[in-house]
């Protein structure tokens, strides 16, 4: 938060400190929208009611556009239903029904209800919130082909155009179906005579309604465009969707890799009940237990040698952390390259040796502190050794599995980050415990 | 890849094989540019020097346009001097400046000494490719205040209007210092002998060169805005960034959180030398030398009863190994809500118990099954109902842990997801351990 907004911050403290809202709305209403939001987070629900008050129908629309999804939401049950319904008829689009889609049925009902200007929003909330057609604005520059560049222009001047996106301008036939589109520079740029069906590039890149926003994210990145209109199965324009909505869909695509390699539902929310949170998890922790019951039962074989020296278990942990760590960083590595589009699968023969000779530099290092600390603190010398090598081994195992899990998921066309995170643990610990148990069942008469 | 595209890059390939390169180059050229990248994207270095052989400088473009940051580096050296300062001249000035920016200096220089259009290119050089400087066009639609409306729309029709953004249009002095902005619609509904400096929005919210790219995108999105116009510090405009500009920008920064949590230098490369990854996994690794040393000095207070019962030793994994991927499961969730900005660090007080629910509901249904597979395994209902509580007791750990670490991180202003995994798998180590352990020692005559 920047010095001049942290400082109205506190003066809205102070006054709401002191019950004097309008004061503090006074103090409010002179920031951006923006802004507004990020102050208003700083105080609790009861405030926040008192301090949107008093706010028209325009400064309303205004602060619930700049709001984070969950935000908007939560402010808007502080609405009463004729103020919201004034507030979303001043809002875009997308705007109202993004509200109206995050409301319980009812609430949602009772303010279309009250609304003047239902005929943009209602076709959009008959679409699923995370598809083209939940996210597109319906506000199009819509322009018919018999038109000349001069007469488009003149028309666009004289029709009260729409607050989205103008830097594409579609031509519709009589029936609204899209036949082509032109940017504005080729209009202003045309002879002022040329209809536009000679302008027009026909070859239109296009979406439906039902397209999952993470699709309608790769064609318009794909295709380097700004917007892409979205089509009806009957060719009817309906809207479009532009870059800057696409952003959050960027964003939260990106963060579900993480989500994926440690076993979690992407869908998960992170509010919410917590009945089917726990079965989304459920599946992969039982999963879990039996790469866990793999690594005890790689312990198991060796209960001699355990028996014979109890102070080998200590060291359990270290082996497997450490290994299962290196092989987690490998891992992310290469599967957010593989998320950014940066790693080939047949990259593997270069990310593996290079992967390797880090593995051996790291390992070599770790094992050399690990060796001595343990062996000072056993002290046995074989002991620090066992340990030593069993690191190293282990790193390079982690090193590989951290490449190969995700390189071999994506072969068999599975998504890359899928539970590669529990997977690659896994490896870590049944060959860190097999390296370091196996080298101390050799060297027992040393070590016990 | 779509199936018309799949069965072009089928056809490249047989002409390919066969030699025949400009057969093959009539199928690459009749696709889109981006598509002509993504089957180039299938081919050696060598096939595909032959292949774009043949390009005219404004095709060469269009395909360096569409490649990836990687790839485009890539196919820059497989073409000749002469021929990549002519595709380059023929590309928009940023992307001419990234390719530019990534050859090696010799190289580049060479190229930039054989291009003409050299006048956009070079101010973007001297700017990070990480900045708003080295992001931004610095095709910008410029206009004077002292224009009419009508007159801006004549002036924009002859004159030849940049390849760039047109939605917002920039008002400058005769210094090119910016002085207003408006968009094209309020341009084109207004009275036409109005003039710019009536029309124009003189709060304006600007970024300069040298501002990092992602505190770029947060003005963007904080605003809600399609562009931030750059200005240097004598408040001349030098470019605009947008927002499909920054679709990738804001891909990288939501992923730079996985690469934090396990302790990975968010700047490492996923190629390049083997030595500075090193020096930059090292540290990360050593602190997780000290937590796993925790871990260990755990287990070793309970040495003896290890050494009356050495079967205990073989569920140290089980305990910890669960622990911390339910544990790494919370984190994960915390985190990004925390990036995606929907979690506020006051929300603990309800995530926690959520978390708390969920951990008692998942480790209920965990320890019973992991109590009934040891019990059975070891015969001996006793180290089943102590494995069992454990579990149920580390999953309790591991939610309030997941939940707690990156909130105070982010309490104590750190960054909320640095290293946070290695921390919380140590917190499920030391405490399954000792729940595990201390229970046996307790019931140790009932085990051994």
């Amino acid at each position: 938060m920047r010095e001049t907004i942290r400082s109205t911050a506190w003066e809205v403290a102070a006054r709401v400190d002191a019950a004097d809202f309008s004061g503090a709305q006074q103090y409010l209403l002179a920031l951006h929208p923006a802004d507004q939001a990020d102050v208003l987070g700083e105080f609790d629900d009861a405030a926040r009611e008192a301090l949107i008050a008093g706010f028209s129908p325009e400064q309303l629309a205004g602060l619930l556009e700049h709001l984070t999804a969950q935000e908007r939401t939560a402010v808007a049950r502080l609405i009463a239903v004729d103020a919201l319904a004034a507030a979303l008829d001043a809002s875009p689009p997308e705007t109202a029904a993004d509200v109206l889609h995050n409301l319980a049925p009812e609430e949602s009902f009772a303010v279309l209800g009250s609304m003047h200007e239902t005929a943009a929003v209602e076709p959009l909330l008959a679409h699923s919130d995370e598809s083209a057609g939940g996210i597109m604005t319906p506000n199009v520059v819509a322009l018919r082909p018999e038109m000349t560049a001069a007469g488009a222009i003149d028309y666009m001047r004289t029709t009260q155009l729409p607050e989205g996106d103008a830097y594409y301008l579609y031509v519709l036939d009589e029936a609204s179906r899209l036949l082509g589109v032109l940017n504005l520079r080729q209009l202003l740029t045309a002879a002022p005579d040329r209809p536009l069906h000679e302008l027009m590039d026909i070859n239109v890149i296009t979406t439906t309604p039902e397209t999952d926003q993470e699709e309608v994210l790769r064609t318009l990145q794909h295709y380097g465009l700004r917007a892409v209109p979205v089509v009806d199965g009957s060719g009817h324009l309906v809207g479009v969707t532009t870059a800057d909505e696409l952003l959050d869909v960027a964003q939260q695509e990106a963060t579900e890799d993480m989500f994926r390699m440690v076993g979690l539902d992407e869908e998960e929310p992170f509010m919410g009940p917590v009945v089917p949170s726990v079965r989304r998890r459920l599946p992969w922790l039982t999963l879990n237990i039996i790469t866990v019951f793999i690594a005890a039962a790689t312990i198991s074989v060796f209960e001699d040698t355990l028996e014979r020296a109890a102070a080998l278990a200590i060291f359990l942990p270290v082996v497997a952390g450490l290994g299962g760590n290196a092989g987690t960083q490998t891992l992310t590595l290469v599967v957010r390259a593989m998320a950014l589009g940066e790693y080939d699968r047949r990259q593997w023969r270069e990310v593996l040796p290079r992967e390797i000779a880090i593995a051996v530099l790291n390992g070599a290092a770790l094992g050399l502190l690990v060796a001595v600390l343990a062996g000072v603190w056993q002290d046995n010398l074989y002991l620090g050794i066992v340990i030593g090598v069993a690191m190293l081994g282990n790193l390079l195992i982690a090193g590989i599995a951290g490449v190969l899990v995700p390189t071999s998921l994506r072969l068999f066309r599975s998504d890359p980050a899928l539970g590669s995170s529990i997977v690659v643990t896994a490896v870590t610990d049944v060959m860190g415990f097999f390296f370091f148990l196996g080298m101390a069942a050799l060297l027992i008469s040393q070590i016990d």
